[in-house]
């Protein structure tokens, strides 16, 4: 990989608009960025049953890693004395972890939030451990990521107005300490805020003007698909995103399926995370040009046809959904992989489509397309 | 692949000589195998969690299926309309299938030996079946193996002298009718038989001399590895595999470690099929060059060396032992498919360093090299 200038490092370029929608490209320490785009997500330092040559196969440009995770095990001190997650996961292009808020905060009954930070307990053996700005800043720093998030909290659904406009000025202040424990162009690694405030659009508004005096190479929306209703959540999507910083970009975190992500990108997000892929290869459900399909059912049994004929994976390319059905049936360990590297390469597809078709002007009829055979519901 | 011509399916050429030891090669409809070969075991049809391009590049030469897996999962008449295990797997190197008989008579309590054949009952939901020496050969039709295995009655270790005697007289009547059922060159699927007769080695020399009567393209040895020691084990081995008929291929059933691979083709075997490799992927006990690695130790904490330097399969070629000690304890899938795809390329280059040393006239240097590293003990 050529390494780009370190002068170039965080620089966003928008090269086509279709509406709010934007085909861009982001220049990380480890190469540069095509958005929008679709991150395959490794937890801990592995996309679920995938290998780096199997990311390079499905066309991954970008993966996350989890703070929380990694912190945890291997541990972060480990990883730098290995030279970072690059080079231990053998993974040479970019990077991005989160801050390890959401998993934090989803420990619920085992973590105590201060001004501080986090107190918090390991789901692992039950130890005591403590999360601040600054030290998520040096846990990431430790990582080598090439995007760092900043420590948030994520309040939970259904979180009332007083406790979410509290919670947003507490995560507006640990956002303001995350950038100064980490000065801008620091090692080349990019830091991200985090645009919360819940269901109410003023407060997602008082957030997003907080954040904005803070100097930030991207801006993400934290606190989405969270347990709201669909229209919920592209309403507050459709809201908020044209009013993040149009000269930076966006990263919607954690979302979703394919029609989230399109509508994501229609709002004007450039940046996608979420697991469905992987887990959902796991309970055998795949995405394809056709629409979703539950390989375990009977139906498949003697279909000789390929899982999805508009897809070039290896997947595809070698097996019939009767073998995918029976590997899946039998449970054998191959099924989890090859169902991970078609959803992968499908999500990753979907992202490479969309920018084409920002480039083209007929986005929408690119989401329409994929309305006609994707619901809107939950993955 | 090319297709041999008809006439020389089933030929077995034996290149050269070291002792006992031969080197050779087996053509079968799908293509030459050269002996000693290692095959792994795909039980329900798939060598767990590899894909057939892992197995190309660990140097696979033919695969194991197993009939009664497969008659139950996914249904051998379903593979016959399927176009057999190969084109439903993928895979158009030769497959080996055993004839079910192993797997039958270890569900002991829920099965019923009687001269016509055996009464079972599945693992999977408690169905009854039947399996007789015919019925198994049309199932194998149905697979489209090229070696297909006679139904044997594999006794129990520690059964007596009397019970021995009998079941080798009822695998040779099934042998008999399994050759019967499948005349010689049909289809080009060529049929092995299995020499019995426990530990005892008159009646061994007994069963070997009823089974040479019949018209076999191969000689399998059966009933070791049931609990035996290993002394017990390497005795007979070395007792019975140099009367096997010698222009014909021998094959010991389910054995076994490095050691007791390179003890068998020092007696005389030509293949192996164990599960061993892949099983211990998933404990994380990895063969190397330098012994067995237990990955999970702490020792490998921070060993950025890779796992066996002189192995070049992609888990050695990519990762660091700290990485894989990482994914293997954090119970990333990943993890199984790096380690078994270690462990399948070293027993394949087990075997291919056996066949160059017997070229060489060297073999034994070979196996003292390894028994250096190896301890003869179980897996």
């Amino acid at each position: 990989m050529t390494r780009p200038a370190p002068e170039t490092i965080g620089r966003f370029t928008i090269h086509a608009r279709d509406g709010e929608a934007r085909r861009g490209s982001l220049v990380t320490a480890h190469g540069e960025v095509e958005t929008p785009i679709f991150m395959p997500v490794g937890t801990q330092g592995s996309v679920k049953s995938l290998c780096p040559q199997d990311l390079r196969d499905a066309g991954a440009q970008i993966i996350l890693g989890n703070t929380y995770h990694l912190y945890l095990r291997p541990g972060d001190e480990l990883l730098a004395r290995r030279g970072g997650l690059h080079r231990f996961a053998a993974w040479d292009r970019p990077i991005l972890t989160d801050s390890g808020g959401f998993q934090v905060f989803s420990l619920k009954e085992i973590r105590k939030i201060s001004e501080e930070g986090v107190e918090f307990r390991s789901h692992l053996d039950g130890s005591k451990h403590f999360f601040s700005p600054e030290k998520v800043m040096a846990i990431q720093a430790n990582i080598g990521s090439d995007i760092m998030m900043v420590l948030d909290e994520c309040v939970a659904y259904g979180a009332d107005r007083e406790y979410t406009a509290k919670s947003l000025e507490l995560t507006t202040r640990w956002a303001r300490r995350c950038r100064e424990a980490h000065p801008k162009g620091k090692n080349g690694q990019l830091l991200f805020g985090i645009n919360q405030g819940g269901f109410c659009k003023d407060l997602r508004e008082r957030s997003l003007a907080q954040l904005s005096e803070i100097d930030f190479d991207g801006m993400a929306i934290g606190g989405l698909s969270v347990g709201e209703s669909i229209p919920e959540m592209y309403d507050m999507l459709g809201h908020i995103t044209p009013q993040l910083p149009a000269e930076k970009p966006r990263y919607l975190m954690g979302v979703g399926t394919p029609m989230d992500i399109l509508t994501g990108i229609e709002a004007g997000v450039d940046m996608f995370d979420c697991v469905l892929p992987t887990r959902n290869a796991r309970n055998g459900t795949l995405f394809t040009s056709r629409g979703k399909v539950n390989i375990r059912r009977a139906e498949f049994r003697e279909d000789d046809s390929p899982l999805d004929p508009d897809c070039s994976c290896y997947t595809c390319r070698t097996f019939s959904k009767a073998y995918l059905r029976h590997l899946h049936v039998a449970q054998e360990l191959l099924s989890y992989r090859l169902h991970s590297l078609h959803n992968i390469t499908f999500f990753l597809k979907l992202a490479s489509q969309a920018r084409a078709a920002i480039g083209q002007g007929r986005f929408a009829q690119l989401k329409a397309r994929y309305a006609e055979v994707f619901t809107s519901g939950r993955g």
